[in-house]
């Protein structure tokens, strides 16, 4: 999917919700740990119950590890699901990998063949020889780690270097030159909204991909205030306030529910915005 | 395993050598590709091969998960594998995880409960909390990406922060104060070896973790020359030279005689530093 595309299937759906599959086998509903796969049985409802008013899906690749080889069961069978029955989604791989350039190229190919994702997360520290691979497959997505919602996100990120800028802007500012904006997007926390201003001059075209909105405590108004270009420009995300509002057999309703109220707010935005 | 066990284990077997489980299905010898479990079939000879030499294995998980589920079970036979036959041997997971801390969370159970891993490679863009959770399996480590052997290392780690240092010099500082030297390695690349003696003033009782052997051209003298403190304080991983040293039916019988090769020259850097 390139960029254009997002956008269309954005204005067609009125939201730029993304919804996190952080699922957790320890917090789904009692009555589905007894399914045959029950991260699916999970997934597969929740898919159903917020489809509508989404335009991306992203598996936590950590919660389908945490199960070995069963849970990358779980995980593949997810994403060809969203394909076959839900083929206009887009979906991320929220993976953070990086490694040295021919490790890069396997796990692009992990993502991009082996199970059918349209972006991956990536960290920066390595380099570009460490996020190129990904580059290689036309239509799908680098999402760079640049500034993110963490407590400790300031560690290292904030540093200050020589130039007196911090190192999530170099990171930006470098990594453009490895990929277009039809192949880069980059993960910016909700939490960091002060900052979206500065890092929308330097990624004017970028789409950027906003979590800590709901349980981690960011504002969508001030994300789309700052955050918003011509094409939108953002996917924002949304993991356990979705998926797990209600942990009992009513937790589809729920989802759909929470999916609906954050689609509803992004409506009002882009209307107000004159993107739709 | 404990720093003070993984000392005795490389006095005992005269070597600091880590063999690196890159497998790639392509890459195996042809009959071998027959096999129910190729990957496996070919870890567990390479294993048997050459563990008489070395004291650590490092299965590289981009190798195993652009084989998806089936590859994941490939990568958990090989650590059954190594627990039961060799167990001494130490298992580090190369996996470059880094997420928020309850991602992270999950990402230790995956290889410190799920699988029976020892430590684990973590990026440390995203911060301490990033990089917490594992610690709070005892016994077992974190291998945290400070200086790395590829080309495109220096775009960011090179880079000079306000007070005249580089941004790897942050990390290792930074990073000592999450973890004890007893559950905390630093990855440095052996191609960055003229930089040990500056990391080894910063973290002088630290294990490193030295990829970038063989292949990637570094030396192993400079490596011990500039590495090594009062309990060796060296893996050195080598992966292709090893276990690609053959691509024949006599595979294992030439990784044998590539990792006797490199152990011999350990027991002579060993025996000249007075370290056994």
């Amino acid at each position: 999917m390139n960029r254009q595309q997002l956008f269309e299937h954005i204005r067609k759906k009125k939201s730029f919700l993304c919804v996190g599959l952080d699922t957790d086998i320890r917090l789904i509903p009692d009555f589905l740990r007894e399914a045959t796969d029950p991260l699916f049985a999970f997934n597969r409802q929740i898919i159903d119950a917020v489809q509508q008013y989404c335009v991306a899906f992203k598996p936590n690749l950590a919660f389908y590890e945490s199960l070995g080889a069963e849970g990358w069961t779980s995980l593949e069978k997810t994403v060809h699901y969203i394909r076959r029955q839900y083929p206009e989604q887009f979906i991320i791989a929220d993976a953070k990998r990086g490694d040295i350039g021919n490790t890069a190229s396997l796990y692009a190919r992990a993502f991009f063949e082996q199970t059918d994702f349209d972006a991956v997360t990536v960290a920066p520290y390595m380099g570009e020889d460490s996020v190129k691979p990904f580059t290689a497959y036309v239509d799908h997505w680098v999402v760079l780690l640049a500034l993110t919602s963490n407590k400790s996100a300031g560690d290292f990120q904030f540093l200050t270097t020589g130039d007196g800028k911090p190192l999530y802007e170099h990171v930006l500012t470098a990594s453009q030159k490895w990929a277009p904006s039809d192949q880069m997007m980059y993960v910016v926390g909700a939490t960091q909204a002060s900052k979206l201003q500065d890092i929308r001059r330097i990624v004017p075209d970028h789409f950027l991909l906003v979590p800590g909105i709901g349980a981690q405590g960011g504002s969508l108004q001030d994300v789309a205030n700052f955050g918003f270009n011509k094409q939108c420009g953002l996917l924002v995300n949304a993991s356990r306030s979705i998926i797990y509002a209600s942990r009992e057999t009513d937790f589809a309703g729920k989802a759909t529910a929470a999916a609906y109220a954050l689609q509803q707010d992004m409506e009002m935005l882009l209307y107000e915005h004159k993107l739709i």
